[in-house]
């Protein structure tokens, strides 16, 4: 089985779009987690036990872990969920982008150290810094397209030729890049026109959306321009939205019901739920 | 005293514009370090101390140290070029780039954690992902450009209007985020022409420039159309052709010995010296 098929699969049984980002802040805590050594785990701990019937796959934001010198409770928090939840891919949102011979090297960060099941990258250096991830192919490869915040668009729509650049990048990466089927892409809910045009490029490709939540993007255009044909093929995240939607003691049940409500919300506009 | 200042002074003492990047593969170590727990950090050691004083800055890539769990090694290496050679700044290479309130958990990573004096930075995010690094008056921010890998040119060389997309981050580097006099851009050897283009865009600002070595860069071409017109502004970096010199005992020397010849190499073709 590939990344695909776990995503398809995670929506299909817990009928949701939902991935919720694994972005923790020690400092945005409940006090029950202060001064705890494993306080980063025990935090994802709980969400991922409050969330994980709701949503498709979780997105640990590794710089969160790698600020605080906490790589080990990135990967406590992945292998606990590979062991408690297996049926919930996880995406290791790193943005890496480098030369082939370092490429490899983040390769073997995310995959083999991380043991994500997929992982975001930058697409600047083209195809043979994308390649040394996307030869691992029951792996997944999420390429960044159309981001969220403000500034992207200094660069993303810069016209290339008659097409913006993010129509370009999401044409290669159809055209030229998917060749083990296993790339897909970024794109911010902030921009939910730019959703639409994207998925006219793409087909049916898969599509993983931050920028609803604490960024501001409006779910109901966001899924009606971005889903597919299936009334699927996203994966809508919400980082902080979740994570702080309390933060007092009920954290965990309070992320619950902002994760259900974001699902329920998202399926009011699929087409086909 | 800031970056851009501490390497126009290494240049001076060194006579040197080389950057040696600390890139350790320990396959490719030398036996003596077989089985060494410290394996990472004690090559590096005897690395730096045989060129220290033939080079303007040190650049360890992250990827060699993320993908093997040794980050404590990093830092180790990285204090001990503060505390042995003060005179030498460090760039932290990960070109990094996201949304503007994960770049601040980056910029954590580079300046507090791991103490670099720069870091590497992808600029397709734009500027909201460059100012959370930026912002640190006294740290270099050392933007892709035009980068060395054989496939760069399927994005970077887009022709946006009448110019192609490389040459517009320049023009961005230099007239929109500059604002604190502390950005520089990456510029493979590999492409020597357009460094001549992009120092045409840029004036003085200092470029980093990988792809001499491994990569086959031509020393010459490359000198001779990136130079500033004080014969500096660059940081020529060879990591693998330098640390893989000799792969046995002599591995010190032999660094030494490349190091010394690629300066010579460069002097020759500066308009000053």
């Amino acid at each position: 089985m590939n990344f695909n098929q776990n995503v398809s699969n995670a929506w299909r049984k817990n009928n949701s779009l939902v991935c919720v980002g694994l972005d923790p802040d020690p400092k945005r805590f409940p006090d029950q987690f202060a001064g705890k050594n494993d306080a980063i785990f025990a935090f994802n701990r709980a969400i991922i036990d409050a969330t994980a019937d709701l949503v498709c796959s979780f997105k640990p934001q590794i710089a969160h872990y790698a600020a605080l010198g906490a790589e080990h409770q990135l990967l406590q928090t992945i292998q606990y969920i590979h062991q408690n939840h297996p049926d919930i891919p996880v995406i290791l949102d790193s943005k890496r982008g480098d030369i082939g011979s370092t490429a490899e090297k983040y390769a073997d960060e995310a995959f083999q150290r991380f043991e994500a099941d997929a992982v975001t990258i930058n697409p600047y250096l083209g195809f043979d810094s994308i390649e040394p991830f996307s030869r691992h192919q029951d792996k997944g490869v999420i390429v960044l397209c159309r981001t969220s915040n403000p500034s992207s668009a200094s660069i993303q729509n810069l016209m290339v030729g008659e097409h913006k650049l993010y129509e370009k990048i999401a044409e290669m990466a159809v055209n030229e890049w998917n060749e083990n089927s296993n790339i897909s892409l970024v794109v911010g809910a902030t921009n939910p026109k730019e959703l639409g045009k994207i998925r006219a490029i793409i087909g049916d490709m898969m599509l993983l959306v931050p920028g609803i939540g604490a960024q501001g993007g409006d779910t109901q255009a966001a899924i009606s321009n971005g889903q597919d044909e299936q009334g699927a093929g996203l994966m809508v995240n919400s980082s902080r939205g979740v994570l702080y939607a309390s933060q007092g003691p009920d954290f965990a049940d309070a992320a619950r019901q902002v994760t259900e409500q974001m699902r329920d919300e998202i399926n009011q506009y699929r087409k086909i739920v």
